[in-house]
């Protein structure tokens, strides 16, 4: 954007900018390879939870990570080296059922996007679709605004799970 | 806002939207009741609080909270099921003082809204009102933005909060 | 502002405000000072850091600080008076080198400005400049939108660091 004009597209019923992209989260459980793992609690379990969990639903645990992004669905080779990266925390805040709440960057570091996204919101899990806030950008998204729609896309036990994100800019700066 | 066009309003003098909503924190302390605490403790003290708070002031500890938020100011009767509830975090950062900060959704689930608004800011608790700013919304919110004014309205020893929440948004898309 | 009207000034190629200011961030170590620190661990440290980092890279450690912040380098007379502070936490995300994300509130309170900016971002360490968003303001800085560029500026060992950070808004209220 150096020495050139920078001009604000907004549009509000069609994004000026979509991107399907797939979150993996692998949390480290003190068993699983440590290479393979991509976050992990920060926090130990809180007395609440310990009270009144039946299911662990993990009432106050804040998990700290840093995972890979994908196009597709599968997991990269390299879990350490994708393109795409999420960095941030989430943390769940439900007694009875899932629920958490995530605050993030998405690193972008490809050929065909450098910069970051900053996104915060209500992961509402009992909800099939929920949207969070796109709050801002940098580099290539400098100053974008937006939602991104998730969906669980895979569970495996405590240790895998798979967000569907799917990236609605309304506001873009080119 | 699905087949129709949504426009932007923006007001920077008086607010497109305006909501008083109060804010209740039940923080479980180990005693009291599991069913109404709507918040825990996710750290232990910190060493800087230990070592320096004479009056418990808790610099370092991170709280995570799923609040009921109400119209008027009594507790709802059912903790759980509230229209409006705000989810995400707080968090202490003052050694000789009480002082704040947040960052939280709050999320409405009733007849007369249904979204998410996302905030953050310090909650200057030396300071009768304070502001701290809505960054973005989902649903009836989408791309909303504006400021929220925090006033500490009731306070009951270490387990119970009420915040008095004046939300105005100024950039509202219709 | 009250009493007048307020107007947007927008500016993507010049920013409408910038400030230069230092960070600095003085870790509680368990040894150090108290009066003086600025900051604590709130958690302990994560089975995945402990079972990996043989540098102390420090992966899922949450940081909370109340860090001053000044117009030059040098650290102010009074750590606890400074009339520009920053609150909120970091977190480190990356099992192999250092990498962190910020979220957090610039806090003015002098003649020069009164108000609040909201920030939130991927500080990518590895980059010798790295860009977070400014997500929102409040008082004087009512509803402003930027970047923050940080560079690390001083480190000395593990208990001091001091970033450099040029805010620029390009979204002003005036």
């Amino acid at each position: 954007a150096h020495g050139r004009s920078r001009r604000l597209v907004r549009s509000y019923d069609k994004p000026c900018k979509t991107m399907r992209l797939y979150f993996h989260d692998i949390l480290y459980d003190f068993s699983n390879s440590t290479a393979n793992s991509t976050s992990a609690a920060a926090t130990k379990p809180t007395a609440l939870a310990t009270a009144v969990s039946r299911n662990g639903t993990f009432f106050g645990e804040v998990v700290v990570f840093n995972d890979p992004m994908t196009e597709g669905k599968a997991l990269p080779p390299s879990l350490e080296e994708t393109a795409v990266r999420a960095q941030g925390l989430y943390l769940y805040d439900k007694k009875e059922e899932y629920n958490a709440w995530f605050a993030f960057s998405v690193v972008f570091n490809s050929t065909a996007h450098r910069g970051t996204l900053n996104l915060m919101g209500a992961d509402l899990m009992f909800d099939k679709r929920r949207d969070i806030s796109v709050v801002g950008g940098t580099g290539d998204f400098f100053m974008s605004r937006g939602v991104a729609t998730l969906r669980t896309d895979a569970v495996e036990g405590f240790t895998y799970f798979r967000l569907q994100m799917d990236i609605k800019l309304y506001e873009c700066y080119v």
